[in-house]
């Protein structure tokens, strides 16, 4: 009996950008024995306020480190998210949006990757999600998917044998769903951050594609948000 | 006729570390017609040698752009390139190297294919060589092959229905081959660097894989090098 306890924990890279999925994903791979490498990767965002929240959530958890990785993506331009272009406030739309960061998640995994390997980790954690997204094509489950297989062909790890697993346990699972996993985890919604285009005050604005998605989520889940928006959609 | 002449020149993005297979593949690219955006990035190398080169290289091509991208993986350790381990100069063995710098080419493609996309540009140009390489893994066909995949599936381009191609021009060269072909195309070898670990006044070791490889290559072929090293391999 107890040997499980005396098992020690496997490492795990988490993504960690201090978003709501992000958070609950560091929870999930915790609560699954994994212990937890937080990578946090501040890519030229205009807001820190996203990497206070990441901080926030590491502290909560205990991880068992926390990297902040400055890769200043804004030398390439082409995204809202890192230039100085306008945060769209009219609603989720079909298209893939001006928030897109080109190849963000595969620079992401690829740098988690990295880290995994030379931790001698073979599970790797993302929060990305299909269903209550913005439409951006590297949060498909086939992407990750193939990512997968690079990694495996691409890594001293994988060419010796190494199964590497890319977990999303968000993959399937609507905001609602998420809001009501944080809330099973004992999670404070209020340590994360969604807001493409916060206030001066600090407050999330309320009307961007994550705020749209984040409010719509805890209502459906009837669930309290724990942020304090400027504004609520309809 | 000229129509050719008239045509504007369509982008690349071309990774550019300073060595010889990169000065050789950035000129192959120009010489098929292509602007050449290029990347090279300061992943915390000891040495700024290397730096030098590609600015070398990048001012004697007259690329449209040349970004420097400071990513420091030097957080995450684990290799000969980034950290304080010895980098071996007993002569190139079949396993996979110390200077294995994880996931290495993966985070670079990644890289150059975010700024591919921001630039619009559907052509990636990489030095990799199946050849007379080091033994990593993310050098092989197949991992660069997987690669196009996964960029596919993960972009807004690759979504949207743009081919994205992933040149490796070099990659059933001969070291000898990619010496001679750099002499073809009128480059002073000089102008690049190999070395992974020179030695206090600037000359290139003689005695890493790089610099062996460098060597027998440039002997082979039957050319001058252009570097002069402090030891000369058996």
């Amino acid at each position: 009996m107890g040997t499980d306890h005396e098992t020690p924990a496997r490492p795990a890279v988490v993504l960690l950008s201090g978003g709501l999925d992000s958070m609950v994903t560091a929870a999930m791979a915790q609560r699954a024995g994994f212990q937890i490498n937080a990578l946090t990767i501040n890519y030229g965002q205009r807001h820190s306020i996203e990497l206070q929240a990441a901080r926030r959530i590491a502290a909560h958890l205990g991880v068992s480190r926390h990297v902040e990785l400055a890769l200043d993506l804004s030398v390439f331009g082409g995204s809202a998210l890192t230039d100085d272009i306008d945060v769209p406030i009219g609603g989720v739309v079909a298209d893939i949006p001006v928030t897109y960061v080109p190849a963000r998640n595969l620079v992401f995994l690829s740098l988690t990757l990295a880290w995994a390997e030379t931790l001698g980790a073979s599970d790797i954690f993302i929060g990305v999600n299909a269903l209550d997204y913005s439409g951006y094509p590297d949060c498909r489950p086939e992407f990750i998917a193939s990512f997968a297989e690079t990694a495996r062909l691409g890594t001293k790890a994988g060419a010796e044998g190494q199964v590497l697993t890319i977990h999303a346990p968000l993959q399937y699972m609507s905001k609602a769903d998420i809001a009501a996993e944080s809330s099973r985890l004992g999670l404070d919604p209020g340590m994360s951050w969604s807001c493409y285009n916060p206030t001066e005050h600090g407050q999330a604005c309320g009307l961007c594609d994550s705020c749209r998605l984040r409010q719509k989520g805890f209502a459906d889940a009837a669930l309290q948000d724990g942020i304090e928006y400027a504004n609520t959609a309809h």
